[in-house]
């Protein structure tokens, strides 16, 4: 049983968006300002469309909290969409309030509408859209935020970059610009780095144990992720003997003079930086609408566009910081095991 | 309740490798001699080193199978250890057989060594090595073997090649024979397709059931795997305009004339090829031996070395191959429900 | 991967109860009036205190569901709590609304009391009250009827029934009201049938996959439960030859005289009806109190007391009701796979 | 992720029943002579047919130990079925040595036989019948004794006894000398008791989790049993106000004079002794047959008979208290969390 499991819920323009994290022990200090501000950090970001202005998400925790403290209890996260009252109808649970508004059936590429329509048997793409959404991330941004105040009592830091947006390393604002400018849009990569995390999560004993296995698939499941790699990303091009990080002593203690390997050794982290690398694709909503086919009409014809941003990317680096920090607290909690805070503390 | 859930356990040198793979429906063909064959392409490749000549895997199925066809219950494999007398001393489970012949305590950068001792409280790093080793594989290719058999029943296709070793992109054998020469090791880069898969295979409605998520994990997991990407793996450096496979109609039918996404939309299969590139580090077992530090006496030496291959990658991509066999095998199931073979087949 | 998975969360005081169930296929109407229904039997039933009457629970559904039907996504539920205003400083997430109003420290006997407070190193058993109250068996309901409304595509039936309060068989009214004039309380026992089922559902081939076992959970998970039985109870009283279910034909058709089995054989239903009975011990609070424990003074006392009921054991069959309907219905989904609701019923 | 996940495999008269264990820490001490003396005690019991005389199984471990104790590998238990050279080619595994030899089609009535038959689409019973068999709680058995010696490192007993054999409480040697020479069988009930449990395994918080849902599932997973009970049965008999063990002083130490809960309240184990209850249904396989159809002819016929026992309870009561055990195990490693014994002691 995991110590930080949760499921998440909500549509785009549904009511609100909900989580529930079970396993937190008792006794951690939760506070929802953190989670705003983690709210926040993933509507920021040069490149992002008007939705992301009007938003500003907040929390609200419902349950599993009592005066600052976890109690042992699920934990109930709750992200209401300030703009439902335009959506009431067009997303209510009843039949008799049926509306084809805002369906669609101009298939987005990129997009899930394709298989989503065949898989799930929809005719109005709005019923892929709305939980195919990236705004669901939002919501994972929360429980991440949650993981990351689990993560502070240990210790453990981390921070993100962006390495590259479409062809530019640095000062990709003026890159982005024009993209936005011409309909476009544009992907890129980004690192995030967990630092003094404790030696041995994650385990080679069995695969699905693995640490880098588990941060893999929790990061490539973001929207729009195409590649997740750790440490130096030429680890095809090197010899063994460029690549792997010796090991020496330095006043009696082991020390690296690299990390190629990202901190990860047989599925472990190793005391060194943990260092994970995703490629994010450019967004597929378009301005300038890419070809595609009609569902229901099946004639050639221009995709379906809403309201979207040009790069999205330094806010997918917050969601995979957020990601990476829950499948981290999970990793964590069940090594020190224990049932509360105080418990725990003592186990350190 | 997954339909393909599966345990491996043995040691390198143990007496055996086994794997209890539960869920599979009853009434599907399953032929040992596939399996052996599947063995037998995870031990070839060029750069092998001796130990894959002397050992010739072969597989023993000890249930769940009665004249040629599963029948519902869990399914046994076995490779025996064909050196296991060698061995059988050194490995033993009885505390009188103690000894530390084949003890080492001088760490292997690039290994589990050091987090694992540390983890599991060992002294005696032969008690990481002997799990952590890639020789695992073999029992996970056994059960992937088993996987690709139930997909064939589907009609699904594969295949897998590599894409670079080292700095060379064809004709690698050079390379590679030039890294033994030196005592050094070899990483690449590999491509595994799958073709013919049902559309919707994984889905968009919560993050732990996108396919590309899971398959991440499962490739991930494979020992001196540290890259894993979908499609086109410049998808950071193009234009929305560029990247994304726009959809044609062409006899009625839809067509695309790009696979960049590789055949994952929305955590979907999408009806192209599946594309996995991923990324094999070079081996950290180097017979020029790398510095590091003997955990016991904490002195800086030199690494331990035993019998090792100078180059895995083509080993590596069959490994992967059978994986993602397993992930897909398990979707398929699940979406076509079913207890046996003649109604699943009804449901095609 | 359930079919049916789902996370509950909730004080008894708190905002509101929810539930996340993730995995229903799309296209399964979804009818939050049923929902009502059945929130309403489990409030009802001879014995209720005054907080039964006072609340009236009703449900909203914020995710999942468009037009009364599903659309694949994970369906969220809400239960609020109406008297939430009265306890909103006392249940206050925020450090500053410390207070120690509502707080208590003589131990329940019966209850999680004693052992949530050293498991959770809390105080205030206030804080152990809160989620292992009963209250939580109204949202499971409430994923029960979401679980009913499923099964009835199926053409399943269901009922259930009081078999016995205290020392009575019938007219258990007048021993209701006997034990409420001295303060005490009641337990009782009961039964829940279903009929209809497909044969088969469950698995003799995994302990894990056996029906019974996962029912049995199920029903002993809910508070207060401490049997649960399948067909006849004195079963180990009985020769082989008078309590197995001989098969007869019937016009071609095999038929049974017996259920003795209570429709479960090897694990798995056997078209019989399912007959499950449980039995529910004594509610814990009552206005008579016990003998205890003050955790904090260590001096012996009597029990705190909050307003309860005399008898619940009709309440508790709906959510034995419910809590065996999410099994069902999770097996039934896996059985039949599919994710939408036409692909399925041709499958039927 | 379980601490004492396991999955079984085997076929009554296969070549061998496996199990792999996978999560436990490095460094327990595990020995196979005390497996072997479960093993026994599993075949004793007065009633028991000709096939355990012959058996004597023995357990070989193959993977996860060395030198007397665990290494954190997964652990790979197997018994070999000392019978098997008759059996070879009726269990053979390839299709050319099919023959129907020791087929039969005449269903067993208490058996999986009928719905086992139709789930997995099996005309020949004997592929039901050799998964279904209680020869499958042998290997259970072996696991089972894997995590009675983890629960011996934290001091917990255990015990069992059988409390009634058909209609008679004592001395019920008679009684199965009687159903045995009337080619009858008999069930019973029997308790198990495990004492010097930790506080608090288990949790009321989500359903789960709770510790008697837990154990209810694991008991009644055992092939025959169909009822299970936690404490004093006649919970549903009795007034609150005898029921709850109330809790009083002595020396400052909080003690029961009662043990009705069973030593489970809150869903929670309370510091009391667990006493779990369960009822075993008499063997369905009667030398004197039970009327059945042949599911080939559909006829009306005897049952197909099979070598047997008479009265199995005191081997079912072995198997219970086995798998209690493994439920144990897995919550009490997953308490003091560690990845190795000494870790782990030091949290004690």
């Amino acid at each position: 049983m995991s110590k930080f499991r949760f499921l998440t819920a909500g549509e785009s323009h549904g009511k609100c968006l909900t989580a529930i994290i079970e396993g937190v022990p008792a006794g951690f200090e939760i506070n929802s300002e953190f989670i705003n501000s983690e709210l926040k950090r993933r509507q920021g970001g040069y490149g992002r469309g008007a939705r992301m202005k009007i938003e500003s998400d907040t929390v609200e925790i419902t349950s599993g909290i009592r005066f600052g403290k976890t109690i042992g209890s699920p934990i109930t996260l709750v992200i209401q969409n300030k703009d439902f009252e335009n959506w009431q109808k067009i997303m209510s649970i009843y039949p008799e309030d049926f509306t084809d508004e805002k369906s669609f059936t101009k298939c987005r590429p990129g997009h899930a509408d394709y298989a989503g329509s065949i898989k799930y048997n929809q005719k109005d793409l709005r019923n892929i859209l709305e939980r195919s959404s990236a705004r669901k991330t939002a919501i994972e941004t929360a429980v991440g935020a949650v993981a990351k105040q689990i993560l502070e009592k240990f210790n453990v830091k981390w921070s993100s970059r962006i390495i590259q947006i479409g062809n530019v390393k640095e000062n990709f604002e003026q890159e982005i610009d024009k993209a936005k400018e011409i309909g476009d849009t544009l992907g890129g990569k980004f690192e995030i780095i967990f630092e003094n995390l404790p030696i041995g999560l994650g385990s080679y004993v069995h695969w699905d144990r693995t640490i880098d296995g588990k941060i893999a698939q929790t990061v490539m499941s973001i929207p729009a992720i195409k590649s997740v790699s750790f440490g130096n990303y030429n680890a095809y091009k090197m010899f063994g003997s460029e690549y792997h990080d010796e090991m020496f002593l330095d006043n009696g203690k082991i020390v690296r003079k690299t990390n190629n390997a990202g901190g990860v050794e047989g599925g472990m982290t190793n005391g060194q930086p943990l260092i994970v690398t995703a490629v994010m694709k450019p967004i597929p909503t378009l301005k300038k609408p890419l070809s595609t086919v009609d569902l229901l009409t099946m004639e050639e014809t221009q995709a379906h566009f809403e309201r979207s941003d040009t790069c999205a990317v330094e806010a997918c680096s917050v969601v995979a910081e957020a990601r990476i920090a829950t499948v981290l607290a999970d990793e964590i909690l069940e090594k020190f095991g224990g049932d509360n805070f105080e418990e725990i503390m003592k186990r350190i």
